[in-house]
């Protein structure tokens, strides 16, 4: 069966993000009054699973080994099955 | 007042996305069956305004100023009040 997840990946609070830093300062110097931006990675997989639960597990291993950086990153998800076009 | 949006930006379809086709290969390369990988942005933004209609308009120009390329990126966000941490 297929499967789509949606995959935030985003930096764990303290740790500093040079690219939502970067964003700011950009904005501030367009004249926009702003205090803070965060930048997070949303990946939106399709993929092959047995069941729901498979896909879930499946997810949870992808953000293990490759999305995520267990060190400074924080990750959700959730997965539904894939509609056809 | 102080409101924060939630900017997503992603390619239009149709658009090649390098970095979601990378990410496919990495997941492939790794056993996982998967057909499909896109990669989106979302940018989490704190900011003054006078009110929620003053910050929605404020949010598009952003948009289009600076956060998202019109020739090749959809974008969405919507925007609420800060809540005082």
């Amino acid at each position: 069966m297929k499967y789509v997840a949606r995959v935030e990946v985003r930096l764990k609070p303290g740790h500093t993000d040079p690219e939502g830093e970067t964003t700011r300062e950009a904005l501030v110097e367009l004249k926009y009054n702003v205090k803070s931006v965060r930048v997070s990675k949303v990946y939106e997989i399709v993929f092959e699973a047995d069941s729901v639960n498979d896909a879930k597990n499946i997810v949870e291993e992808m953000c293990k080994r490759l999305l995520a950086n267990p060190v400074k990153d924080d990750y959700r998800y959730y997965v539904e099955e894939a509609h056809k076009p």
